[in-house]
């Protein structure tokens, strides 16, 4: 899918998302979907009710390589081959019976496992019902997506689009983020500028009887303070100058100076 | 929704998720699922094409109740009155001609807002084109999802899910990083009262004579990014209203009509 200066930079290419029995072929499309704007390739679908499907394709709009390429297995040996950390996203909150981690910790542990190389594997359950306790049990991990207590029932391709946005947000271990560069005249104003600007208003407003030059004082504090939370860039110090410029000139001609 | 040791803490009564003009029926039902399953509840539509509608209620599944209450509205001053904080998603990456914020970085700038009790509303933009550029310039930030560079097409529903995702995972801010009480007039004006501003703004500019009215466009565009980050005060709208008046009043002077 191409490196991308927005996304973390893990191997998406080595995580494969495994959906379990889907029912909905709606599901499968928007999963694929879901999957692809965040990078994220390769999907398994173990005994899909119903696929191919006109729904699946409908719903996987521009992503419908990823479906293409989505591998069709019979049963979890086939869907984990090669996979040496396995992730099973379950609706039952964090309890001690079994290492449970969040779509954020899941993704930081993905990141771990690929200094060694590893493939790694996220399964999702049945719409309904999840995925069994044997095949929660294959999982070395269980990931809990954290939700309303009153009702938890994420749609299947919504806890998809979480876990492949938390994946793709990581930032490799021992990796560097680099900031975009700043655009030619976007940069921030130096405060020598922002200073000569507060002069500028001063003048400006006294010009046009705004201000009591006998007693600046408050007046001026609140445009520093105002002005100086922005961070001025310095096209907008030229526009607000400007702004004063214009005014000044309305002030002198109104006293028939000019 | 109640309280949740699974979500962060926010007070998720005071945002309201806004869809604007949304085509497809199904994604209202799963935004509001997507809402639900985050304890969201305040849900406004703007204009939906098609709604109420049978497959926004079967795509809603638990969440019809959410979808019951849905606020539709005739425009963006409805959706968004008594609003203080507008945060508006758009699929272009961050860059300088805006401020952007991640999903995560909008959470915790609503967990900001939270300390001093201001409703937020975050827009969402219409299936095919997003936010149109008007509707843009009244969000004091925007949102970005970041996602593939070669596919950053997510679906309406699924952008909804990551934002309230984010929205119920972040830890409101905490009593050490406590601001100062507000000040009697001190506190942030109303998005109607800036609008407002913004075409004082607009008028005084081309009674100065700085402004060509033909063609406003990049130069509000530019003074709306400028005051839309600071979170203007009652006290400084009325500040900046007060020179506008006195610059105008000049430039009637100078025209010979006082």
């Amino acid at each position: 899918m191409g490196a991308s200066d927005e996304l973390g930079g893990l191997d998406l290419a080595r995580i494969r998302f495994v959906l379990v029995e889907p029912s909905h072929p709606g599901n499968i499309g928007a999963a694929a979907r879901a999957m692809k704007t965040m990078g994220l390739a390769r999907l398994s679908l173990i005994r899909p009710h119903q696929y191919p499907n006109a729904e699946a394709t409908a719903r996987a709009s521009g992503a419908d390589d990823v479906l293409a390429q989505a591998q069709v297995c019979e049963g979890l040996e086939e869907a984990l081959a090669g996979c040496r950390l396995v992730l099973g996203t379950s609706a039952r909150p964090r309890n001690l019976e079994w290492p449970t981690l969040t779509p954020r910790e899941c993704a930081a542990r993905v990141a771990q496992e690929q200094i060694s190389g590893g493939e790694v594997a996220v399964l999702f359950g049945r719409e309904r019902s999840g995925l069994t306790n044997a095949e929660l049990e294959r999982c070395h991990f269980r990931v809990h997506i954290p939700s309303n207590p009153e009702y938890s029932s994420l749609n299947l391709a919504a806890a998809v689009q979480i876990l492949a946005y938390e994946m793709a947000l990581v930032q490799p271990v021992g990796g560097a983020v680099a900031e975009p560069p700043e655009e030619e005249g976007e940069a921030v104003a130096d405060p020598v500028e922002v200073e000569r600007l507060f002069e500028h208003f001063q003048a400006a407003l006294v010009d046009i009887d705004f201000l009591n030059p006998d007693n600046p004082r408050q007046l001026m504090r609140r445009l520093r303070r105002l002005f100086g939370r922005t961070r001025l860039l310095i096209t907008e110090v030229n526009i607000l100058r400007g702004i004063l410029t214009a005014a000044q000139r309305q002030a002198r001609l109104a006293r028939g100076l000019e």
